[in-house]
């Protein structure tokens, strides 16, 4: 915090986090952080059929990164990159947005840069457990982002954009499997870079707030527990597969567990606990 | 599984789910369970400004519950209450939508009944490894569903649904708390009930699932390792809440933590950890 100079996207109608702004963030690095932290994010967009009101939400794998600048950092600007099936209903609209999209004239898109897309990801860190129900609240890091999707359609980068993928699930799995993938594999294949174009982030963090109303009332005091339960994603001990049933071609046949699988679980089962853990006593917003 | 009679969304173009058909489920109990699982849920909505095409996402405290029949299963047909803020962009949408909104002669819409809205929860249970990056895979429980958001208007429903929401992030909370909310309390707060029209939810479960080409080949067998990195939400042991400094006139003054907050956290716990577990092994899908 305050180290240097850090970069932000800019606060517009579409992004800007109106309730309790002391937990509002649009530092590129803090959002892009959260996306990549989570396994799974949410990715919403509309189809293009007027009877339908309702954004398709989707749950994907994605990883925020550069292919232009693959060193870049987590503070700098980044695409998000996303792991899925040519067959699958994204894809085919983001083909369709991506390129020579018919012109509408009604009412003048910007020209056609691929499918608005909307990518959120939510860390809940604890249960704040306070006086009253409405003073009741979560620590959480939520990171929302918007942009256009588009197909990645060089060999280079997809090939780049699949390990980034693989390697944001597993760290540095890719290179301890079987690559590259074949042919077939890289047609059935799909990966989608979105341009992002903003975005915000939402972080509450510390213990019970409550009103004075109620701090000072002795007998709610003295009956009303307040505390925090921290809450964690826990990463257990690896399983190698057995097979379906005993003496399974199948199963794995690799003695020992590898240490980049080992000590991934290890890290992040103590990374994620020590978080939760620190959020309940972080007092940088009390 | 095949115990009686269970009610299913009906499937149409909105919410079918067109990859991995075993994967999906359209079941009201499963897609309700999951719902009531996550701590945080994403609503998903587009604003009325034609210049923004992204979806806005939210992240949410949220129950699947009935006011109506309040005896209902998670089996049968809910609505979503969503707990916010009186301001809210997503709260002023809903209180038009809800109502007299103008008609719109162009593309006459279904009677005003309230915003559309996606809900969205997706559990991580799982990194499944497997041979080559293409194959790799998650276990989770993903629901989406679809409905149209209204202001909950009447005091009795509000009040009932506030009890709901805060029991489904700590079971048996409401009523070891400061209740009710005071009249200030309850004109600050609103609460969305979402009038669900349709869902769907996808579950994946189980080991690696290699394909055959590099099954029968020793050189990657005998060097990759297959299997799977059991995750779940783990919660921590409670924490009381200690104030921010030494002596702090806000600090938690019960001295023990009660049963309804231990033996929650405990169960949440072990629960979590046993249902990921289980899925490791679970052979229902292959």
């Amino acid at each position: 915090m305050g180290h240097g100079r850090t970069l932000e996207y800019p606060k517009t109608p579409v992004n800007r986090v109106n309730r309790y702004n002391q937990r509002a963030t649009y530092d590129l690095e803090q959002i892009h952080t959260i996306i990549n932290t989570s396994t799974v994010v949410h990715v919403s967009f509309n189809t293009p059929d007027a009877a339908n009101p309702f954004p398709v939400t989707l749950p994907m794998v994605g990883v925020a990164a550069s292919f232009e600048h693959p060193s870049a950092s987590l503070g700098e600007p980044l695409d998000i990159y996303l792991h899925g099936y040519v067959s699958s209903r994204l894809m085919n609209l983001s083909r369709n947005a991506g390129g020579q999209g018919a012109p509408d004239s009604a009412s003048p898109p910007p020209p056609a840069q691929g499918l608005p897309v909307t990518i959120s990801a939510t860390l809940v860190d604890g249960l704040v457990l306070t006086l009253t129900p409405n003073t009741h609240d979560v620590n959480y890091r939520s990171a929302t982002v918007f942009g256009y999707a588009s197909l990645v359609t060089t060999l280079e980068e997809k090939l780049w954009a699949m390990e980034q993928v693989t390697n944001s699930v597993v760290r540095d799995r890719w290179r301890h499997t079987r690559v590259p993938p074949d042919g077939a594999e890289m047609q059935s294949t799909s990966i989608l870079r979105v341009k992002v174009v903003g975005g915000s982030g939402k972080v509450r963090v510390g213990g019970p707030r409550d009103e004075l109303k109620d701090l000072k009332r002795d007998d709610i005091r003295d009956t009303v527990w307040t505390g925090v339960i921290p809450v964690w994603e826990c990463f257990g001990e690896p399983v190698a597969y057995k097979g379906v049933v005993e003496g399974d071609e199948k199963a794995n046949r690799v003695s020992s567990v590898p240490e980049h699988v080992s000590e991934f679980a290890r890290e992040m089962r103590e990374q994620n606990e020590k978080y939760a853990l620190a959020t309940v006593v972080d007092t940088s917003q009390d």
